[in-house]
């Protein structure tokens, strides 16, 4: 196994720029090939999932784009069906949009489309997701929470994600909505997992090697689990604080570097 | 990889005879060797560790065990010390006590120990778990819920274990405390996994060929996601009741067979 064939993994916090410089979508089209680009748009997290694809769609093919499409999946037969994975053939990137992160979850988790998406990841294939696209792909994904800077016990609600990372989860919209106290809740349910925290109009890059590296208006937060000393989450019961130790927080902001051990959650994203 | 490695996991669903037949904690102390059987148990869930891990050593002594021993963890710095690990070489089997999994995975999951408890299933040592220490061997644990029979997006909160089997959710004390609810609710949140509730006084045997059997006075609950074909988890809030599709369920009592197909679950059990 060759633990560095994953492809780029991009969560981005929510509310990105679609109108200005677009820095982030634009980061995201050069990795996909820039003008050879042809992108599958996945915008079934949303609600109102037609308007936000077309959105999507006419942004990225604005510019430059090969080549942009939409996948429209309205219940998990369809994500069953030979006819909609063919339309991932070609693709040089998948964009996940923003809603309900849970919704998208329950239409692909354990489908042949989810699993085709996390099989093209693993394979080269740049996958980003925006708000609920990122929570998505976490292995151990945040379905819902509460806001609030201390973690405790109720304040997180977990579900299984689409698993393009194992060992990530991810959370957004982070520092607009005060998340940090659902994310280190999350990581003391999960010893040995790592937060990240990526705020809005940011994205964090995460590159096959491991290298990862900050890129838009905010921060990203780290919750490093992996060294984790203790925690009575367990017996800190409802809404009282839990504590925590050896929990490592980095916080950073664009162009910071940062490096994942591959072993740690590449391997495994190849792997599976 | 061989598919067929894996060791015996044998969930309880807690308070099994202890003083009578003992027909549950004998079948276990046959699949370890009987009167060769060498037994490490956990008692590391329960508050009173010293003396429930007391009873169940001299329950498996009085049986006719050769050897049994406890492990005694306070905290996650000791079970990742070699002096502790060591105490699992020449071990038949492993038992997990009842009390609070959070507590066990807390303490756990993600050391040395939780991965050496892992690594030994895996490679055909016997594990049992009770209660708590049934519900701390999925890797997508039930780390606590509501009762009640009909699914709400809330009634479950789940938390990672140790990982002893990838794609089932153990549940415990099943039909004694009305677990349905809870149990289809952490099926609808994980789409693609099987659910196990055990009864007390009641054991599942899942086999290393994924043959499982019901040992037992009560019922083993499968209640089977991997077919799931909708859910509204995503849209009913709260207590609200969710809708679920797809979802087969059977109800087996004591002799009863059950085949898992050893690609879904064994497979990942030992190449993880």
């Amino acid at each position: 196994v060759n633990s560095f064939q994953a492809g780029l993994l991009m969560p981005i916090g929510g509310a990105e720029d679609k109108t200005g410089q677009k820095t982030v979508l634009r980061r995201f089209l050069q990795w996909c090939g820039g003008t050879k680009a042809e992108i599958v748009v996945i915008p079934s997290a949303s609600a109102f999932a037609l308007d936000v694809g077309d959105q999507y769609c006419a942004v990225f093919a604005q510019m430059g784009a090969r080549h942009v499409e939409c996948l429209h999946i309205h219940d998990r037969s369809q994500s069953n069906s030979p006819e909609l994975l063919s339309r991932l053939e070609g693709a040089t990137g998948i964009f996940m949009t923003g809603g309900d992160q849970l919704k998208l979850a329950s239409l692909l988790v354990s489908t042949k489309l989810g699993e085709a998406v996390r099989c093209l990841n693993a394979s080269g294939i740049p996958v980003a997701g925006t708000s609920a696209g990122a929570s998505a792909m976490s292995r151990q994904m945040i379905a819902f929470g509460r806001s609030g800077a201390q973690p405790s016990q109720r304040m997180v609600q977990l579900a299984s994600g689409l698993g393009l990372t194992e060992s990530l989860i991810i959370d957004q919209h982070f520092s607009q909505r005060n998340r940090l106290g659902r994310l280190t809740t999350a990581v003391a349910l999960n010893p040995g997992m790592v937060g990240v925290g990526v705020d809005e109009n940011t994205a964090f890059e995460i590159h096959s090697d491991g290298e990862c590296e900050v890129v838009g208006a905010g921060t990203v937060t780290i919750v490093d689990g992996r060294q984790l000393a203790y925690t009575d989450i367990y017996s800190a019961k409802r809404y009282d604080p839990v504590q925590v130790k050896g929990i490592d927080v980095q916080v950073l902001r664009s162009g910071a570097r940062y490096l994942l051990d591959p072993q740690f959650d590449l391997y495994e994203r190849v792997a599976g």
